[in-house]
C-alpha cells in the first residue's frame, strides 16, 4: 500500500520549509492580498499599490510566486508588450490567510507600538 | 469627535508594515505554532523543535516577538536560572493564522515542487 510521505516545516531539510519561507513573507502577503482583491494587474499598477517596493524586489517576488505556482504571468502580444499577473487557483487558497495577516497588523499596530515602547523603556 | 487613525500595510511608512514584517516570517510562523501547541517552553526545547534554527536567530526572533507583545519571557530565580517562553493573549490570536500557513506549506508542497519543476524546464 502506498503511503503519503510526511512533510514537516519543523524538519530543517523538509522541502515544505522552503514553501513556508515563500508564503510567510511580507511582500508575498501584500502581493497575494492585492491580486486577490483586484484580479489581473499590470506590473506598474502592482508596484504603485505596494508603495515603496523596489522594482527588483517586486520582480523577484512575482517570479518566485510564479515558480511556486501561486501566480500566473500573462504576456499579451502587443506593442509595447502588455504583461499582467493574477493569482492561480492554488495562490487564491492563500488569499484569505495572508489578507488576515495584513489586517491583523493594521488592527493591532496600536497595541504593538505600545508594547514596543514599554519594552524599550524596560531594556533602556 | 476623536477619530481612529487609518493604518495600511500598503503605505511604505505606515508602522503596521513593520508589524506585518515581524509576523509574516517563517521563524515567527514556526515559533508561534509550536508555542501555541505546547504552552510554556524553554529556549533549548524550542531550539530542538525548530530543527536547524541557529541560537542567534532564535534569540533575535524571541526578542522581537517579546518586544511586539506576542511572547512573554519568564525568568525563574533558580541556579542555573530557568527561562521559559509562552504566547501572550495577543500572540495567541496569531496562533491559528500562522499554524494555517505551516499546514498549507506541508499540504501543498507536492504541488509546489511540481510547479517548480515545470517552471525550471520552461525557463531552462
Amino acid at each position: 500500500m502506498s503511503q503519503m510521505p510526511d512533510f514537516s516545516v519543523l524538519a530543517a531539510t523538509c522541502p515544505s520549509r522552503t514553501s513556508l519561507a515563500r508564503i510567510a513573507n511580507k511582500w508575498t502577503a501584500m502581493v497575494v492580498s492585492v491580486l486577490g482583491n483586484n484580479g489581473l494587474m499590470r506590473f506598474g499598477d502592482l508596484r504603485t499599490r505596494l508603495d515603496g517596493i523596489s522594482g527588483k524586489v517586486l520582480t523577484e517576488t512575482l517570479r518566485d510566486l510564479e515558480r511556486d505556482g501561486l501566480v500566473t504571468r500573462h504576456v499579451h502580444a502587443e506593442i509595447p508588450p502588455r504583461v499582467e499577473y493574477e493569482l492561480t487557483p492554488l495562490g487564491f487558497t492563500l488569499h484569505a490567510p495572508l489578507l488576515a495577516l495584513c489586517t491583523w497588523a493594521e488592527e493591532h499596530i496600536t497595541e504593538v507600538l505600545a508594547s514596543r515602547e514599554r519594552y524599550d523603556v524596560r531594556n533602556g
